[in-house]
């Protein structure tokens, strides 16, 4: 069985479902510094504000926020209850294409509040508990599926490294960004117990580093041979034969395969075409939209110019006001894409993908 | 005929010889600040430290250097005097791929001061005078002719350019970088002059970020209506069929037509080539080099890692001690190139080239 290389999670719940604690993963590498946080408001912020990212770990933070501020609110009635219940799931409600996992936790969080109300006495003494402990344990049961499938993920994708192979990533899609192992790093963690010796090269995944800030660090601390590349110099270490494979993480997989995931991801798996490199997809199952048939369906929405010109940089590093276009998403075509490697199998082909798309998965579309 | 879109060159020599004047472009965009310089070192410290990049710029930066230097200096023979020039020489010495201009002007240079030399009387009274003249002469003989040959440049590639087309950009080949209008820029503002509204997307080119503080800076000031994107945004931009043509420079080209640029430059060609869209490398014929057959034949070597972890940050946004691979330069395949716009002639073929390689072609290899 696969452990851990980390000692924390990136997204946990305390023991009393009194506090969310996320890792503050806009401090990194600096600083590494949890924050405890007791409110709906907080957990938007931290979300919001990228201080917890990656889609499953978004969802399991808004999950556990819902939970622990319910937990906190004190009601004299069930229907006080409720509507607070209401309230802290309006003020998590965050509308984007990689927040579909979160919208779909968020109904699943409102089906077991009022399923669980349905099965009891309203007038009963207890019943305020009984929701408010079902909905911890519904939570807690979010992350160890959460848990579950990128192991899967990782076993299966492991299976795909061979003794001393070079991946090279991109994006975030380790520990940090997930429940738990993380789903491109996942395997690389999993290689590397196995004493396969894994190396990594890591795009810095310009405008927000992912790459340098996030998942170098991750890497680097769990022990394994990271490089640090510029995202332009994917093509030099592709040309120079020093990749064997590339494994990246989405946010959501249209029905016939096409991949939204961070810009640069396409065009990434364009050279990695050119060059005869296996291009992998990593995802959990309900990564997976019902919806979009296509990645065309997938509307591109835009980040913030500032991403571009100012954050990170000690002085704006471009004219006062210039044009900028700062897609937060791109769209990968299936053909790109070597293999699908989810928790419930790997794919070689996108249209089995369509056989996996289950009543369970995500229903809204991006 | 073509005028400049712009006030000022950004290599200059003061009328009387005795300044080389450069705009400071690791100051840019913020600053705007002209440098009088009056020794070699300082020129040699404005070439190293990126005050004056482009192959062109910095060689014409240091021709003018070696005449000023000289011209500055009190002889009272003419064997002091060639001494000094060969320690000046010397001094200007930087081999590395992208100073093959450099190298073959202060070659140049030498052989104007010898050929001076062996024409006069060397009693004769006014002879140091004589040489350093014909110092100052030849280097402002250089600065002509690459204006001539940007202009040649930028009417050519003005040709391939259609009312309202919307050119993509990478790294910097622009006013800036040349002796005067740029390479791949070039063009640009000739369809500007031409009244056909051009409209440049331009990529940030990390780690140097030419791209946003240098192209984005020169084209917004000459009133383009350009973009900013990330490196990795180039294939989102070519997938929305944003871009008609895109248009690089290079340092180097091989006798087969492989090209050496600035990285990502190569994997910018492979996304244009998956999408169909022009891609047209603009150079001075005397890019060429006569050594190199191909592009293996060029060594690439290695920037230093804070250009990728701490440049232009306020602090440093990768783990402490991390890995880094920093590639000066990156091959692009002879393949990918739609054709070559010099100024001996647009050649659609890279066999055509060969043709070109003349005696005066540089002759280092890198």
């Amino acid at each position: 069985m696969i452990e851990s290389t980390f000692s924390y999670d990136s997204v946990e719940m305390s023991p009393d479902g009194r506090e969310v604690i996320i890792l503050d993963q806009s401090l990194l590498p600096a600083q590494e510094k949890f924050l405890h946080m007791t409110t709906s408001e907080q957990v938007f912020f931290a979300i919001t504000l990228q201080k917890v990212r990656g889609p499953i770990a978004v969802g399991l933070a808004a999950a556990f926020g819902l939970a622990v501020s319910l937990n906190r609110f004190k009601a004299n009635n069930l229907k006080q209850l409720e509507t607070e219940f209401i309230r802290i799931k309006r003020s998590l409600y965050i509308n984007r294409p990689n927040t579909a996992t979160l919208l779909c936790l968020m109904d699943r969080m409102e089906a077991c509040f009022f399923e669980t109300k349905s099965k009891i006495e309203p007038k009963e003494k207890k019943s305020i508990e009984v929701i408010k402990n079902a909905l911890l344990a519904e939570a807690r049961s979010i992350k160890l599926e959460d848990v579950k499938k990128c192991q899967s993920i990782s076993e299966s994708g492991a299976e795909l490294i061979n003794r001393g192979d070079t991946i090279l990533t991109f994006g975030n899609a380790g520990h940090l960004a997930t429940a738990r192992y993380g789903t491109a790093l996942g395997p690389i963690y999993v290689a590397q117990q196995k004493g396969f010796a894994p190396k990594v090269y890591t795009c810095e995944t310009r405008p927000m580093l992912y790459g340098s800030r996030l998942m170098a660090y991750e890497l680097n601390q769990a022990g394994i041979d990271v490089t640090l590349i510029c995202d332009d110099m994917a093509a030099v270490v592709l040309s120079q034969k020093k990749i064997d494979k590339i494994f990246v993480g989405a946010d959501r997989v249209a029905a016939n395969g096409d991949v939204v995931s961070v810009p640069g991801t396409n065009g990434l798996a364009i050279i990695a075409k050119h060059y005869n490199i296996p291009f992998y997809v990593l995802v959990t199952s309900d990564t997976l939209s019902s919806d979009a048939v296509t990645g065309d369906d997938f509307q591109i929405d835009e980040s913030p110019a500032y991403e571009i010109t100012e954050m990170y940089f000690s002085k704006p590093v471009a004219p006062k006001g210039i044009k900028v276009y700062n897609p937060s998403y791109d769209i990968t075509d299936s053909s790109l894409v070597k293999a699908y490697i989810t928790d419930k199998g790997v794919f070689k082909k996108p249209e089995q993908l369509k056989n996996i798309i289950s009543d369970d998965t995500i229903s809204q579309s991006v």
